[in-house]
C-alpha cells in the first residue's frame, strides 16, 4: 500500500470474488431447507379480461401440493406497487397484464408446483387491450386503470420558446423509436421465505431489501419489525431487481406463513423472461435548432413512456428521462414533454440508467442529424455545445460547479479512440464507422424521491483490529462489498482484508433506501465514514493514551495509529486491544442524508441532482450492410469519476455497461403480441456472448469531485447511457443514413440502406 | 396494559413460544445446505496415552468420505480453552481423557463420516492416569499436564481464625462428597459451519457465539472480523453451551474451510454425553463452628475440585465456588481454601450456578448438622445467622447494600412450605421430612471476569413504530428474547408485539461477552436501556414537535407519545413515521459495563460481584427407606429478584432450577470407570421426568433492587442453587441421618440407613 490514502484507486481482490469463483457462494438456489415448499404461480395468458372464476379443483388434489391460495387468502392488503399501489399481488377481477397472477401453489417439488398451477383454470371475459403508448393517449381507448392511461406528464420549460424556434436558421426534426430491454441478470428472480408464526425472514436475490420488507409486512399485515429481509448474494440486477423482487418475496412469503414451511421462489428463466419488469421502451419526438456557427438555440422533446399495465416505477424514470433529456449541452431553450402511458403490455420498471439511456440515443442522434446539417464534424459540433466552467447550466437551469468535465470526457475518449487500430476484419464488414456520445447524469436520487435518500451503516471494531461493516445498499456484482471495504480501510489506514462487510439484512441497520441511481457507494460510503468518526470518538483517545499525545494529534495509516508529527507510533490492532481492555464501546452507527434540493415541479426548473456525472463514449463499428450485422470494434470511455475506489471494480462497471448497451443497441428485441413477449429466451433474445465484445478502454478523469466518500461520484449508470448513442451514431456514420429505431436489428439495419429489401416485408 | 410501566411482570405471549410449539422454530438440526457435508471424529478410548501414531488408511478410501484431517492440517493454532490454551483441538502426542480427538471426518452422511472414524485406527502407549481429585494432588501422582495436577488454589481469609476455632463451644466436622451432574440439554451440540473462502459463518446451538468466534479465529488465523457466528436457537444449555461448543464449532469450521462446503456437526447423545463438559465433582471439608446460643463463630471450608483433563473454566467455576462457600450467614471469622485438581476424568465447565450449588450443598449440610447438635429448629438456627440490613457482611467481606432480603426470603419459603397439603401418598414412601436452604449469589461476572463484563445493544426504530432490537446474549430457552422485547416496549411505552428481538449474530453487536452468570437480562437489558436513550435523544425532539412542547417533556407510554402534563398526546407510530420522513437516523446503540470492583486475589477479601439475589428453598420430601426412593413433594422457593421482568419466564425459571436440582441431588450419577463414562444415555443416567415434577410454589420478593433494567436481577442460577441442599436436608430429616454424598441414589440412601446392607457392597 502506498501512503496517500491506501488502498483507494487500487486493485486489491474483491472481498466477494473468491467464493463466486469457487462456487462457494450460496444464490438463493444453493439454498435449500428441510421441509421446504417449492412455489409457482397459475397468471393470466392474455393481457387484458375480466375474471368470471378460478377453478382450483383439478389442481388441489394433485400429488405433493401442500397449498393452493388465491386473493381472499391475504391477510394484508392485497396490493403491491412502490409508488402507486395499483397492482394486486394475486388478481381479485381484472387481468391487466399477460402474467398477472391469479393463485400461488406450495408443493413438496417445483415440477408438482407446476403441474398444478398449469392445472388451474380461469373462466375469463376478454376486454379490449390496448399495446401502443401513443394509441393509448388517445380518447377512446381502451383503459388499463381508472379514467385515463396519461399516467402523468413531467415538463421543463426554460427560456422564451417561441420566438427562438421560429427564428432558428437550422432545425431538424426526428421520431425515434426506442425499444425496451429485459435486464439479462445471470440469476432470474429467486427467495426464499422461512417462517417464525410471528415473523418471517425472506432471503431473495435482490437489490432493495428495504422495499421487500414494506411490501410483505403489508401483505402479511405484520409490524416492519417482524419482516426480516437478508439480501443473497445476487447474480446480477441492472434494476430488475429494484421493484420486482417484492413479487415473488410477497408470494412466497405468503405461502410460507399460510403453511408454516419454508418456500422457495425460483424463477425459470422463461417465467423471469416473460413476466418481469423490462426496460421502459419509448418514442421519442424531436425538434432542436441551432444558428448557423453550430450553436444549439433550441431543443423540443417530447417523449412517451409505454409504462405497460402498472405504474410501478414509471413515473421516476419519467422524473429522469425528462430532465436528462438534452445531454450536457448548453441550450438557451428548452421545452420537454415527458408523458407516461399506461397500455396492456408487461409493466416497464427500473433498467440501469432510468429513462436516460433512451433519451440519450435521440439527444446524440439529433446532435449528429445537426451536424451533418451544419456539415461541422459531430466531435467539433460537440465541443461547441458542450457545458463548461462559464457555460455550465444544465436542461433544469441548475449551475453545475466548476470544474465541468464535459470537454476533457470528449477530448479523452476521442484521443483513445484515435489510437485504435484494428486488427484483420472479416471483408464482409466492409463499412466502418465512429460514432460519439456523451451523458451528464444526475448521481443519487431525484429530488422527488429524496426523501428516501438516506443510508445508515454499523461498524464494529474487533479485539484484534479487524472491523465488520454493515450497510444497507446492496451488492448485486457492481462491487459495493469491495467498495464499502476500501473505504472502511482507507478511512481507518488498514488494509482491506482485515475489513469485512456482510451481506445487507433489513435487522441490522436502519432503513437505507433502495440500491438504485449509481447511489451505493455514495450513499453507503458517506455513513460508513460517519460512523468511522464516531467510533474515533472513542478510538482516538485511547490511541492518544497510548501514544502519550493529544486526541486530536492522532493519525490512522499504514496499519498503524500515529502521532500527527510521525514521530511515534503503535499498530492499530494494539489500539482496538486495547479498547477491548478497557470495555470502550467498540461500535457506532453512521448516517447520511443528502441535502434538500430546490425544484419546481410545474416547470422542471431547479435542482434535481446534488451532483452529476459526465461521459463520454466513443463508438467504432465495422458493418456487413448485406446481413445488416453490426459488430462493434472498439469502444473508447472516458468517465468524470470524481475518485476512483477501486479500480479494477469500476473498469468492470464500465465494460459492462458498454456491453449491456451493445446488446440493448443491436440485437436485444422484445418481440411483443398483445403484450405477450414471444421470445422468452436467449436463443431468440439475444444478449451479446463473449465473443460479441469490443475492445474497451478506459480513462477516468479525477479532477471534479462528487459528493461520495473521498470524492467518487456514482458510475453504474453513467457506464452505459452513452454506449447505445454511439453505436448507433457509429453505425449511421458507416451507411451514411438515420435510423431511428432501436435495435439496431439486422432487418433494421438493410432496410435502411434499403428500404425496398423484399424480403423484409413486414418485419419491424 | 395498566399504566405502571406495562408490561413489566406480566405474562405476554413469549416472542419465541409459538414458533417452538409449532415445530417452525429451526434448530440446527432442521438446517440443511445442498452440498453440505456430515462431520464426525475419531476419539481416544482411553484416558493417558502417548499417541505413536494415527492410521487413516483403512477410512480414507471408505465411500463418501470426503476430507479426514489431523492436527497438521490446522492453518491457525490449535489450540482451544476459553482461559488457559491447555487443549489441543486435535491431538498432536498425548491423550489425556477419554474423547480427545485424534481425527476428523467430513463425509455425505453422517453413516459414513462415523464409519470412517471407527475405521481410524491409532496406535498408542498407554500412561498411568489419574482419576481421584484428592489423590491427583499427592506428590508421585501421575501428571496431567505440566510439572503439578494442582491448577490453582482460592482462598478467602478474613478474621482472626486460631483463637475462634479453638474457643468455640459447638463445633462440626464432615467432609461431603459432590457428584458432577449431566446439562441433559434437549438439543445435544449442534453446528453448521457454511464457508466462503476468506470467511465463515457457523450457526450454533450455543450461549457464546463471541467465545466460538475467537475459537475458529485462531483455528483458522483469519481475522475475527471474517467469523460471523450466529446463534441458532437453542434448545437447552445450562452452562454447557458456554465454553464446549467452541469444540464442534472450531471442527466443522476447519472441515468447512478445507473442503469448501458447508458442514454439519451434530452430536448423538451418547457421544454428547461422552464427551462434554460437566458440573464439578467436588469434596468438601468443613470444620464450622457457633457459640451456645447458635451463632456461627467461624468456617473453615476445604475445597476440592475435580477438573478432569483440561482447565477449562475451572479457575473461575473454583474462584465463584470459593467466594459462596458459606451462604448468607453471618460468619466472623471464615478461612476458605478452594483447589482445583486436574485428573484424566472428563473434564468440567461451565454448569448453572458455576461451583455454587456444591459447596452451597456442604454449607446448608453444615448449617443443619450445626442445628442438630444445638438442638435449635433449623429455620431458627438460620433466621439467627442470616445477614441482615445491620449484619451484611459477606464472606468476602463485601457489605450488601440494604434491604437484605435473606430473612424475608426465608419466611415467605417457610410459609409457603406450610401451606402444603399432601395429596395420596403411596404407602412405602413412610418418612417424611422438611430441609431448608438458602443461596447469596453474586450476580453477573465475579470480578475476575469483569473485563468481559460488557454488553452491546442496537435498536433500531421502524418507519411504522415497530422496533428491531439486536443484542448480544443469548436465548437458550430461559427466556432472554422475551424478556428484551418486554424491556424495551416498556422503555418505549408499547406492545410488546411491536418489539422483535432477532437471535444474536457476532457481525450485528460488539462482543457482549458470555451468557452465563445470570447475567443475561441483567446486561443485554442495560445495553438496551442505554440504546433507546440515545435513539430518544433524536426522537423525543420529533415528538416534542408535534406535540408543541419541550423535548424534555416528552413521555412514551400507552403506546403514545405524551406531553408529560397529559394534556395532549399523539401516536407512537405517528413520531416514527415522522422521523422517516425527515430521514433522522432511527438507529442506536447502547452499551453497558458494570463497574470496576476492588478484589484482593491473595486474602479473597472485597467484592467480587456488584450485586447479589438471595433465595430460599424449601422442599418436603416422602422416602421409602426400604427401596431408598426419594418422591419430592413440595418445594417453596422465595426469590429476591428485585425486578419481575415477564411473570410466567421467572416463574418457569424457577420450577426449572427446582427440577434439575432434584436430578442432580438424587437420581443423575455420573458413573465414571478409568475416565470412561459407563452410563452414557439417558435410560442409565436418569433425569427427572415429568412424572417427578414436585409441586412448586414461587414467591418473588421486589424490594431490593438490582442493578438490571427496572431494578431486575439475575434468576437464572438462583434458581437451581438451593434446591438441592434443600432436598438433601429433607431426606436427612426424613431418615434422621446425615448423608454427605450427593447423588441420593436409592443404594446411598438405603446404606446410609443400613450401613450393613448385605446387597449393596460395592456400591456406589
Amino acid at each position: 500500500m502506498s501512503e496517500s490514502q491506501p488502498p483507494l484507486g487500487g486493485s486489491h481482490k474483491r472481498l466477494d470474488a473468491e467464493a463466486k469463483i469457487t462456487g462457494q457462494t450460496r444464490y438463493v438456489g444453493d439454498l435449500s431447507l428441510p421441509g421446504m415448499l417449492h412455489a409457482a404461480v397459475a397468471m393470466s395468458t392474455t393481457a387484458s379480461a375480466r375474471v368470471r372464476s378460478i377453478d382450483l379443483s383439478a389442481a388441489q388434489d394433485m400429488p405433493e401440493v401442500e397449498a393452493i391460495l388465491t386473493a381472499k387468502d391475504i391477510p394484508g392488503t392485497n396490493l403491491i406497487g412502490v409508488i402507486f399501489p395499483d397492482q394486486p399481488l394475486l388478481v381479485e377481477d381484472r387481468i391487466r397484464m399477460v402474467g398477472d397472477r391469479l393463485a400461488l401453489v406450495a408443493a413438496r417439488t417445483p415440477e408438482a408446483a407446476w403441474r398444478a398451477a398449469g392445472a388451474i383454470r380461469s373462466n375469463v371475459e376478454p376486454l379490449p387491450g390496448v399495446f401502443d403508448p401513443i394509441a393509448a393517449l388517445d380518447d377512446g381507448s381502451p383503459l388499463v386503470h381508472g379514467t385515463s392511461n396519461l399516467l402523468h406528464t413531467y415538463r421543463v420549460i426554460r427560456g422564451e420558446h417561441e420566438e427562438t424556434s421560429s427564428e432558428a436558421p437550422v432545425i431538424v426534426e426526428a421520431e425515434y423509436h426506442i425499444g425496451g430491454q429485459e435486464h439479462a441478470y445471470l440469476e432470474p428472480q429467486a427467495c426464499l421465505a422461512i417462517p417464525e408464526r410471528d415473523r418471517i425472514t425472506v432471503v431473495a436475490s435482490c437489490q432493495c431489501p428495504f422495499y421487500i420488507q414494506r411490501a410483505v409486512a403489508r401483505i402479511l399485515a405484520l409490524p416492519l419489525a417482524a419482516i426480516r429481509i437478508e439480501q443473497a448474494p445476487t447474480g446480477g440486477a441492472f434494476g430488475g431487481k429494484e421493484d420486482y423482487p417484492s413479487e415473488p418475496a410477497a408470494c412466497a412469503a405468503l405461502l410460507a406463513h399460510h403453511t408454516g414451511r419454508p418456500v422457495r421462489f425460483l424463477y425459470h428463466r422463461e417465467l423471469d423472461l416473460q413476466v418481469t419488469t423490462k426496460r421502459h421502451a419509448m418514442v421519442v419526438r424531436h425538434r432542436w435548432g441551432a444558428d448557423s456557427d453550430g450553436r444549439l438555440l433550441f431543443a423540443e422533446v417530447d417523449a412517451v413512456l409505454d409504462a405497460g399495465a402498472y405504474a410501478g416505477l414509471s413515473t421516476v424514470v419519467a422524473e429522469r428521462a425528462n430532465v436528462s433529456a438534452i445531454g450536457p449541452y448548453d441550450v438557451p431553450v428548452v421545452r420537454v414533454e415527458t408523458r407516461i402511458a399506461l397500455t396492456n403490455n408487461l409493466f416497464a420498471g427500473a433498467y440501469r440508467g432510468f429513462g436516460a439511456p433512451q433519451v440519450s440515443v435521440a439527444a446524440e442522434a439529433t446532435m449528429d442529424r445537426l451536424a451533418r446539417k451544419l456539415n461541422i464534424d459531430p466531435v467539433e459540433f460537440r465541443r461547441r455545445n458542450l457545458l463548461t466552467n462559464r457555460k455550465a447550466k444544465t436542461c433544469t437551469g441548475q449551475v453545475l460547479p466548476a470544474p465541468v468535465l464535459a470537454e476533457a470526457c470528449l477530448e479523452r475518449a476521442v484521443e483513445a479512440s484515435q489510437l485504435f487500430v484494428a486488427g484483420d476484419r472479416n471483408p464482409s464488414f466492409r463499412k466502418r464507422g465512429t460514432g460519439v456520445a456523451m451523458c451528464l447524469y444526475g448521481i443519487n436520487l431525484h429530488r422527488g424521491g429524496q426523501f428516501l435518500d438516506r443510508s445508515s451503516a454499523v461498524v464494529i471494531l474487533q479485539p484484534d483490529g479487524s472491523v465488520i461493516v454493515r450497510v444497507g445498499l446492496t451488492e448485486m456484482g457492481q462491487g459495493n462489498l469491495t467498495a464499502i471495504q476500501t473505504v472502511t480501510a482507507a478511512a481507518l489506514g488498514i488494509d482491506p482484508e482485515q475489513v469485512q462487510v456482510w451481506q445487507p439484512d433489513t435487522t441490522t441497520v436502519a432503513d437505507s433506501g433502495p440500491t438504485v441511481a449509481s447511489r451505493g457507494l455514495h450513499t453507503s460510503g458517506r455513513a460508513v465514514l460517519d460512523a468511522i468518526r464516531h467510533l474515533r470518538e472513542r478510538l482516538d483517545p485511547v490511541a492518544a493514551d497510548l501514544l502519550g499525545c493529544d486526541p486530536r494529534a492522532v493519525e490512522l495509516a499504514g496499519n498503524e495509529a500515529r502521532v500527527a508529527d510521525g514521530k511515534s507510533s503503535i499498530p492499530f490492532p494494539k489500539v482496538a486491544e486495547e479498547m477491548a481492555a478497557r470495555r470502550i464501546e467498540s461500535i457506532s452507527t453512521g448516517w447520511y442524508r443528502s441535502e434538500p434540493r430546490e425544484f419546481d415541479e410545474e416547470t422542471g426548473l431547479g435542482n434535481p441532482y446534488s451532483s452529476y456525472a459526465i461521459a463520454c463514449h466513443v463508438a467504432k463499428v465495422a458493418v456487413d450492410p448485406d446481413l445488416g450485422l453490426v459488430r462493434v470494434e472498439h469502444v473508447a470511455a472516458a468517465h468524470d469519476v470524481g475518485r476512483v475506489i477501486h479500480r479494477s471494480a469500476a473498469e468492470g462497471q464500465v465494460e459492462g455497461g458498454i456491453v449491456q448497451a451493445m446488446g440493448w443497441a443491436l440485437t436485444e428485441e422484445l418481440k411483443l403480441d398483445k403484450g405477450r413477449l414471444l421470445n422468452p429466451g436467449f436463443t431468440d433474445y439475444l444478449i451479446p456472448t463473449s465473443d460479441d465484445v469490443p475492445e474497451i478502454s478506459v480513462t477516468f478523469l479525477e479532477d471534479a469531485p462528487g459528493r461520495g466518500p473521498f470524492g467518487a461520484k456514482g458510475l453504474g449508470e453513467p457506464s452505459f447511457i452513452p454506449a447505445a448513442a454511439a453505436i448507433r451514431n457509429a453505425v449511421c456514420d458507416a451507411l451514411e443514413v438515420e435510423i431511428d429505431r432501436l435495435p439496431l436489428t439486422p432487418p433494421t439495419v438493410v432496410l435502411a440502406t434499403d428500404p425496398e429489401q423484399p424480403f423484409l416485408h413486414g418485419l419491424p
